[in-house]
């Protein structure tokens, strides 16, 4: 069963080695992880073709795990989030995990309650007080999806410990395979 | 033609009044805006139904329109994202809008160049440089439905000044009804 890896993991500067490892312990669970950066290669700088290829292999999957881990600030990268709720329309089983197991609410910077007990960031946007990871439209459709979000602390590195992602892939297994 | 307003202006104290406002600024230009809130109201703190609640609308409307003003970070707020790549996947024209100019290699604080020349995060991770708004996958499926990104600079209030939205919506006239 071919799963999606949406993730930042594609940012960092050794992002084919981390793929590689991650397409290794997706095998181990029975897997095969499919990576971004295993599409064909456009043209360098042709983002319009880097989006399409990678559209097209979400739909060639049969359901997605999502690196929601903060990324540069309270919530997840935003190219995984359109890729989850992308699978998402497309009726895949979706899984998420994040590295990180603070809440957001928990995680927005410089929160402060207003009058009616809401809290607000300093814009004094709501901050959504529900306990989730990240905003309640992806922990929504994963719930509804079928699938499971967890969080396991990292150690040393966000972006490289993989136990997070090892949790997901036994959640997977047992929701997919069972 | 009825179009789902997706975007951080729910999290506003004055949600519905800015609702409000995009749903008859819409009006003149020939479209019903749907409003996140428009929806029906499930039990409070039942995330689950909001998420599906939201599903549902955008299932009802035959474009989006989604507001990508940077949110508590460098990029969108993940629950438009999200709206954004669902809406795609079902097959949508996606027009996006953001009041802020500046590209998301130029929001990203405290960005190096590496050895070979990319730009890089405190964290390592590589800020992508194609001059968009957000990441290539927001823009690549926005331009590949046939809608448009447009940009345009707030004055006072990034999130109560309509100038970007308004843009937005005659890019939709043109596109949809021309």
């Amino acid at each position: 069963m071919r799963i999606y890896l949406a993730g930042p993991d594609v940012f960092l500067p050794d992002a084919r080695e981390v793929g590689a490892r991650e397409a290794a312990l997706a095998a181990r669970f029975g897997f095969e992880g499919v990576f971004p950066l295993d599409g064909a290669a456009p043209e360098p700088g042709d983002w319009r073709a880097i989006a399409a290829t990678c559209e097209g292999m979400i739909r060639g999957c049969a359901a997605i795990a999502a690196n929601l881990t903060p990324f540069r600030g309270p919530s997840a990268d935003p190219g995984t989030v359109f890729e989850l709720g992308f699978a998402r329309a497309l009726g895949l089983p979706a899984f998420g995990y994040s590295t990180v197991a603070a809440s957001l609410r928990e995680r927005v910077p410089d929160a402060t309650r207003d009058a009616g007990g809401r809290w607000r960031d300093p814009d004094g946007l709501e901050i959504e007080d529900f306990g989730l990871a990240d905003n309640l439209m992806l922990e929504g459709a994963i719930a509804a999806s079928g699938g499971v979000m967890l969080r396991v602390p990292h150690r040393d590195d966000p972006w490289r410990d993989l136990a997070a992602f090892e949790a997901c892939l036994s959640a997977m297994r047992r929701v997919l395979k069972g």
